[in-house]
C-alpha cells in the first residue's frame, strides 16, 4: 500500500466511525502533513483518493469536507392522486417560479431547475460559441435544416448509444429546448379534451402544456423508489380513453428515482397492449449517478411508439435552448408541428454543442457534474435531516440535482413561499407538480450550485419556518 | 453647379432618354474621366450622386449599372380564391422548399425568403455575438426572462414608435422567430375547426399553422396594389363565424403591396364591428421603400385586438431566431402559450440584437438594405420583362425582396420546378401560398442577394422554360 493510500484509509475510517459527518470540515492539507508526517503532495493525493471514493468533497478556497452516503431516514410516501382526468390549474404559481423576478439577484432561488453554470468544464463551450460567431459565414446566419444540424443529430445518436438506445441521426429532430420537444409531441398525439396519463408528481412545464392544449391529466400514483405504478396505470388504461402516457422515468423531476429496467420494459409492453404512445422526458438522464447511464424506455421500444424528449439545458446550459426529440413512428407529423411552431432551430448554437460533444468536452463535463451533484445530494440530505422537523420525507435522488421533501403535517408551501419571499428565499411548492394543486405540503430544492454557507443558512431558515408553521 | 453634378446630370439624361436601360453597364470610371475630361474623384462623386437618386447601382468588382424605375407593364390580376372555408394542404411542397436540400449549395434557390446575409453592415452583429459569448457569465447562460430581454423589449418599442405605433416594452414578448409569434397568436385565439380569414395569396408558414391546428382558411380576394378586399372580407364576416383575420399588410409576402393607411384604418373598424381579432404579420415592414416606414394596422388599434407579429429574420438574419409579438389584450394568454411552447427564448442572441439596435447599427443596415433591394427590384422586374413571355403579370413591391409573377397561361409551376431541379434551379411555386393549391400558374422570386450574371442566367432559363411549357 502506498503512503497516500494509507493516509486516505485512516481518514476514511474516521469518517465511517462518525468522527466526521457529512459537511464537516476535514483537516487542512497543512494539518494533515503535520499529523501524519507526510509531504504536501502525499496529503493532496490522499484527499484526491477520498474524493474518488465519494468520502470527501473539495470546496474551492475552503478545503475538504467529509461526505458519507446519507440515505434519507424517511422517504416521501407513495403518492395518491385523484384517479380521474382533471383540468390543469396552477399557472399563476408556475409563472411566479419561471418568469424571472426583477429581484432575482437578491433572491436565493432554492427551487428552480437550473444546473451549475459556473463549472470550469463549461468554458470550452463559450470559447466554441465565440469562435463560431467571430468566423460565421452566410450559412451560419441562415435558417438551418428544418430537422436540425446534421452533425448534432449524429452526436446525439452516438451519445444515446451509450444507453443501448440505437437511433439513426434521421430519427432525431432538434428543438428549441426540451419544452418544445414535449409540446410538439403532445400536440402531435392529442386533440383538445383528450386524456393524458402522467406520473404524479410531474414536471409542471408538461402539465401546463396539457392546460394550454385543453387536455385532461390523469395522475397516476408513483413510488418514490420505483416510479409510476404500473398496476394503477393498467387500471387507468382499462377505464379511460388515454391518448398518451407522459413520464420522466430516469432521474425523475421532482422525485429523483430511476425506474428499474424491468419496469421500463413492462411499461412498453403495457403501452403496446393498449396501443398507446409514450412520451419519455429524459432531460436529466445523462446526469444519473451510475455508469453506464440507465437505459431509456425508448431503448425497449419495438414499434416506434415512444417519443423520447431531451435537451442540453440541464446537462450544459439552458440559455442556448438546444433540445431534441426522437419521435419514432410520429416523425413526419412532429416535423410538421416543429415547422409551424418555430421553423428551423437557431443555427450556431447547434454547431457549438455538436463540437462540444465531438471534442469530448461533454463527457468530461458530465463526469465532473455527476461527481459534484452526487456529493451535493448527500450534503443537502444531511442539511435537511439536521434543519427540518423530524418525520420530513426526503427523496433519494439517483441522479440530477433536485430534492423533494414531504413535510410531516399540513404546511401550505404556497403560503410558506410568501413568507420566505420577505427574507429573499424561494422554494418550488409541491402544488406546481400536480394538475389539481395536490402536494401543497411538499417542496422541491435544488442542490446544483456550490453549497455555500449562504445556501445552508437558507435551508436552515426554510426548515425553521416549516417548524414554526407546524407548531 | 459643381463639376461632378454636371457629369451626373449628363449621365442621368442619357438614362432618361433610354440610351441605357436598367441593368446596362454604364461607362467605367476610367472611360468617364476620359470622355468628360474630369478627375477620378469627380467621376466617382458623379456616380455616387446617381446612386443616391436611384439611377445607378454599383456592383462590387464590376462597375456601375443603369437603373430606371421600371414599373411592371402588366400587374397580376386581383385574386379570386374560393370564398368558403377550406382545409389547408400543400405541406409536401412547403417541406421541399424549407427543409434545406442536401444539394442546396449547387442549387440556385430563386424562391426562398432569405435576405442578403453577406452585407457588410451585418458585421457588427457577429462581432457583438462573439464578444458576448467570450465574456458570458452564468446569467447569460441561464434561462432569460420568460417575456424576453428587457433591453430588447425597449429597443423594439423605440423602433416601432417610428411608425406611430406606441408600445410599452411590457407589451412585447420575444419569440423564437416570427413563426412562433404567429403560431402562439393563432393558438391563443382559436380551437380546432375554427375559421380564419387570410389575405390570398398568403405566407405558406401561416397556412401550415392552420393545417396543424385543424383550422379552416377562408381566403379573401386581394388586389396586387391595395391588398385584401375589405368588401369581400365584410361579406365573409357576415357569412361565416370567423375567429381571426390573419394578414401581411405591409410589404406583403408574396405580393409586395402595402395597404394604404386609410384601408388599414377601415380594416380595424371592420374588425371592431364584427368583434374579431387581427393577426398582423409585419416581418417585412421595416424594409419598406418609403421613409418613414408605413404605419402598422396595430397603430390604429384602439382596443387591443391586433396581435402584431414580427422578427429580425428578414431585416437582419434568420439563423438567430429572434422574433416578437405585441399581443394587445391577449398578452397573458400568449405568454402562457409561449411558456408551454418553448419557454424563455435564447438569452444572448436577444442581447446581441438589442445592442445592435441601440448602437445604431440596425438603422444603418436598414438604410443600406433598402437602397439595395429597391435597386434590385427594378433590375429584377426588367429581367422578367425581358426574359418571360409577354403578358406575364409582375408585382410592384413597395418593400422587401420578393417578386410575384402570374404567368399568362396554364403553366403548372410545381411541374416547372421539377424540370428546373434538373438544372439546379428552384423557384417557389404559387400553390404554396393558397390553402387549396391555387396559383399554380404563379411563382415567387427573390432579389435580395447580389444580382450576378448567374442569377440573370437563372431567371432567363426559368423564363425560357415557361415559354416552352406555354407553347
Amino acid at each position: 500500500m502506498k503512503r497516500y493510500e494509507r493516509v486516505a484509509q485512516t481518514l476514511a475510517q474516521r469518517i465511517e466511525q462518525g468522527l466526521y459527518r457529512t459537511g464537516d470540515r476535514l483537516p487542512s492539507i497543512r494539518a494533515l502533513c503535520h499529523e501524519q508526517g507526510v509531504s504536501v503532495s502525499t496529503a493532496q493525493a490522499a484527499y484526491r483518493r477520498l474524493e474518488e471514493t465519494g468520502q470527501a468533497e473539495a470546496r474551492p478556497r475552503s478545503g475538504y469536507y467529509a461526505l458519507t452516503r446519507t440515505t434519507p431516514g424517511v422517504l416521501p410516501r407513495v403518492t395518491r392522486p385523484a384517479q380521474r382526468p382533471l383540468d390543469v390549474s396552477q399557472w399563476d404559481q408556475v409563472l411566479e417560479l419561471v418568469r424571472g423576478a426583477p429581484a432575482e439577484d437578491r433572491m436565493l432561488m432554492l427551487g428552480r431547475g437550473i444546473p451549475d453554470l459556473e463549472a470550469a468544464t463549461l468554458r470550452p463551450l463559450q470559447r466554441l460559441l465565440a469562435t463560431l460567431y467571430r468566423g460565421v459565414d452566410a450559412r451560419g446566419l441562415n435558417y438551418d435544416n428544418l430537422a436540425g444540424s446534421r452533425e448534432l443529430q449524429r452526436q446525439i445518436a452516438r451519445l444515446m448509444a451509450a444507453s443501448s438506445c440505437l437511433l439513426h441521426p434521421d430519427d432525431i429532430l432538434i428543438t428549441t429546448g426540451c419544452q418544445e420537444a414535449l409540446s410538439l409531441s403532445l400536440r402531435t398525439l392529442t386533440s383538445p379534451g383528450d386524456v393524458v396519463a402522467v406520473d404524479s408528481p410531474s414536471f409542471y412545464g408538461t402539465m401546463q402544456i396539457l392546460k394550454a392544449q385543453g387536455l385532461k391529466a390523469l395522475e397516476i400514483p408513483t413510488d418514490p423508489r420505483t416510479g409510476i405504478s404500473l398496476e394503477a396505470l393498467e387500471l387507468a388504461l382499462e377505464q379511460w380513453p388515454i391518448r398518451a402516457i407522459q413520464l420522466t422515468p430516469t432521474c425523475n423531476n421532482p422525485l429523483g428515482y430511476t425506474m428499474p429496467e424491468s419496469r421500463k420494459r413492462d411499461l412498453v409492453a403495457l403501452a403496446q397492449r393498449f396501443d398507446v404512445a409514450i412520451i419519455e422526458d429524459d432531460i436529466y438522464g445523462d446526469l444519473a449517478f451510475t455508469s453506464p447511464r440507465p437505459r431509456t424506455i425508448k431503448s425497449f421500444d419495438g414499434d416506434g411508439r415512444v417519443l423520447l424528449c431531451s435537451a442540453f439545458s440541464k446537462t450544459l446550459v439552458p440559455g442556448l435552448r438546444v433540445g431534441w426529440v426522437a419521435p419514432g413512428r410520429y416523425r413526419d407529423q412532429v416535423l410538421h408541428m416543429k415547422y409551424v411552431s418555430t421553423g428551423a432551430s437557431a443555427t450556431l448554437p447547434q454547431r457549438a454543442v455538436a463540437e462540444f460533444v465531438a471534442q469530448g468536452y461533454y463527457e468530461r463535463h458530465l463526469r465532473e457534474m455527476i461527481r459534484q451533484y452526487r456529493c451535493h445530494r448527500d450534503v443537502m440530505i444531511a442539511w435537511v435531516e439536521r434543519h427540518f422537523p423530524p418525520g420530513t420525507g426526503i427523496s433519494d435522488p439517483q441522479g440530477g440535482f433536485l430534492l423533494w421533501l414531504e413535510l410531516p403535517g399540513a404546511v401550505d408551501c404556497v403560503r410558506l413561499n410568501e413568507r420566505l419571499a420577505v427574507e429573499h428565499l424561494h422554494i418550488a411548492p409541491g402544488s406546481l407538480f400536480s394538475a389539481s394543486g395536490k402536494y401543497r405540503h411538499c417542496l422541491r430544492l435544488n442542490y446544483a450550485s456550490p453549497l455555500t454557507a449562504r445556501v445552508e443558512a437558507g435551508v436552515r431558515r426554510v426548515g425553521e419556518m416549516v417548524s414554526e408553521l407546524l407548531s
